[in-house]
């Protein structure tokens, strides 16, 4: 049974923090095995990467069978349905089509003082992409963690993907054909990280790392940061759906649970100001969970983590999602533009009743990849901003310079740094000396 | 004596291999002592900081006394030379101006399908300061951290500082007011950032931590990470000057130690295509080291961390500083521009002969938080983008859900996620059931 909260219950207050203060994640203590595990590659390059690679996906291979060629792609897609690398190509079409609006502009002027001043996008170098194997293989993962890259300008990126037992999913691979993604190596875990992070004899290094992974992937993931840039460290998916008593109880029933069915660990969440309808909702889950394939995973998400919270009105939704700071939040509400107003805290936002949120995971085009665990407080979703750094531009002349130049040597000497108010002083002709 | 290089030397890649390798930053292992701060503060809130800042700071204050009120903000700025508010209040202003200009703008459009997408920017609803107390009390550091976020619309700042002994530095209260950040504690270390994560009586959590400290610091902000946002980990200063024959060798010295001044790890690099400058520039150095305030902090920093690297022309420069990616690089040459052009890492660049690296740590309006250690590889300096984050904005009605959704399915269902697919079906009325 999931958790059912009323706002007008007295215990309300306390039942929302504890529903807040829930630890759905279960960090396994592997820091040290990671630490082992990066130290080794980093030591002995790709006879380290065999070795973890033999161990953890039982696969023997050499340094020439690290890179997966040309050829097994092109066999991978040939092995694929036709209609599914329509769809893949729709949804990358789609993913570079919105990505390519997010790229930010320029920026150089001359202010009124003389002084010039600018922001200088550029794209990184050279971007690694970790993509699971195993269960958690999802082509469409490859398309949202490669297509803002290349979209950025990035022009090398450089993917790993486990192929546990040799096996891996054709969709995958053309996927990453389909993005243009030709650097593809077959390893993975902290060994695959430390390999794109340091580099080995046939992995060159990047200068960041994404991808979601497992507790290794996540612990490498945050220990080589400094040494390149990474992305966030994705938690276990969430929905929030708000509905009111006009929704069809199993349209909803279905949203919910396409989060529920990830993950045991992820959560589901439903506002609603009508008590009835959150009945006929949860019946509907009960119902629809006996015939989904993942049906066992999705009850267990959605009895342990799953909540209800019952509201007065609507209008009183709006804090509660900004306290839950949803990764994903769907508004099937008859106005979801006045509501979505009111919200400050989501990764994204689904509006109206037309909107499920797996059309956001393929095809829409905005991305997958969403801050969880209520980081939606202070972060973003994946986007070409990930992979392009910004520097800024300052041009003086000797004028501009006099203009402004003072007020840099007065505060430079209150700050007791002599060398920054002579640099300037300097150029001025007022130094002391 | 600061290394020497020349890119004609048969041992020049090791040489500069060996440069970028150079380890500056000794940092001490405090995580256990960090951890250990943030447990107390968590779990006793107030009197936990009462007494680490008893400890640390040598100072009885009780909880009425955490903060600093407006009156004591009054009397500081009643301290303070006329010419100094004058000289901060125009700093705070371009600062201001600039960082006005990276607002980044929100997406709303409908597709030619139909599908309604959009990106939407809002501001982290509280942001927490840090700023260093006792000699790393920099008023300038203020401005730049606490401007950006107001910029961002960021509603609630609030800002630490520790007090050792009850001393402050009024300039960094004055700075503080003229942002119009109001919340102040006097407070430091890991339990101040503790108090911003977690919360206690008196201070509310924020979202997001920036700013600058000393070890335990940063391992207080790495650590919290997670529970709240955090800006970048800023380690020693550094300063990548290109300068051909034709600057005065003093004026170049000067910005080299401008850096060198801050902190003996800092690290100033001179390219030159010039040996006979370089010599020149050398000795103008040492002349100037025996002027200035901070000569002996610039003198070790320069003697261990400088170096001067002379190339054959100074087209040569330009992958040589994309692998450094320094902090601060000054192009002190006839044409910066194509200089810069072909330069894709650094954190700021300051064009030409008349813009020492020091007028952007002031008054030239781009932050002088900027990413150190070759970070500038992957990221950039801090600004409004840091106290915002964006949500993906998707909605479809019944005509493109029917468009774009059977993708959707296929996708889902290759996936083997049955409640995705079936949440996209359901509407459609194409589910199997």
């Amino acid at each position: 049974m999931p958790f059912r909260l009323d706002v007008n219950d007295p215990s309300f207050p306390q039942d929302f923090q504890a529903l807040l203060g829930m630890k759905r994640e279960t960090t396994a203590e592997v820091n040290d095995a990671v630490h082992a595990i990066l130290q080794d590659v980093r030591l002995r390059g790709d006879a380290a990467v065999i070795d973890y690679t033999a161990r953890f996906d039982r696969m023997t291979i050499d340094a020439e069978r690290l890179a997966i060629t040309a050829e097994e792609v092109d066999a991978a897609l040939a092995a694929c349905p036709h209609h599914l690398l329509d769809s893949l190509e729709t949804a990358a079409e789609r993913i570079r089509a919105y990505h390519a609006k997010l790229v930010p502009e320029d920026l150089d002027y001359v202010d009124e003082t003389g002084v010039r001043l600018g922001a200088r996008w550029r794209p990184v170098a050279a971007a690694g992409i970790y993509v699971p194997g195993g269960l958690a293989a999802y082509p469409s993962s490859v398309l949202m963690n490669a297509i803002p890259a290349r979209v950025a300008g990035v022009k090398r990126i450089a993917m790993v993907v486990p192929t546990p037992g040799g096996e891996i999913n054709p969709l995958v691979l053309a996927a990453a054909r389909i993005c243009g993604v030709d650097e593809i190596y077959r390893i993975g875990g902290a060994q695959a990280v430390a390999a794109l992070a340091y580099g080995t004899e046939t992995v060159a290094p990047v200068d960041k790392i994404v991808g979601p992974g497992n507790a290794y992937v996540a612990a490498a993931k945050r220990q080589v940061f400094g040494t390149v840039g990474i992305d966030m460290i994705a938690g276990p998916s969430e929905i929030l759906v708000v509905a009111d008593a006009a929704n069809d109880p199993r349209w909803i029933a279905a949203d919910l649970l396409s989060q529920a069915e990830h993950d045991t660990a992820a959560q589901s969440i439903l506002i609603t100001d009508d008590a009835g309808f959150a009945s006929r909702v949860a019946q509907a889950v009960d119902e629809l969970l006996a015939k989904l394939p993942r049906g066992n995973i999705a009850a267990e998400s959605w009895n342990t983590n799953g909540a209800i919270i019952v509201t007065g009105d609507l209008a009183q939704a709006a804090p509660l999602i900004d306290s839950i700071a949803p990764e994903h939040l769907e508004l099937a509400v008859d106005d979801p533009d006045a509501l979505a107003a009111r919200v400050n805290n989501a990764g994204a936002i689904f509006l109206g009743r037309y909107t499920p949120e797996a059309i956001g995971d393929y095809v829409a085009g905005p991305n997958h990849v969403l801050p969880t665990a209520r980081s939606a407080r202070y972060s973003s979703g994946l986007s070409v901003l990930d992979f392009m750094k910004r520097s800024s531009l300052i041009a003086c002349d000797e004028n501009s310079l006099r203009v402004i130049g003072g007020h840099a040597i007065s505060l430079a000497e209150a700050e007791g740094l002599g060398a920054h108010a002579l640099s300037v002083a300097i150029r001025l002709d007022v130094a002391d000396d």
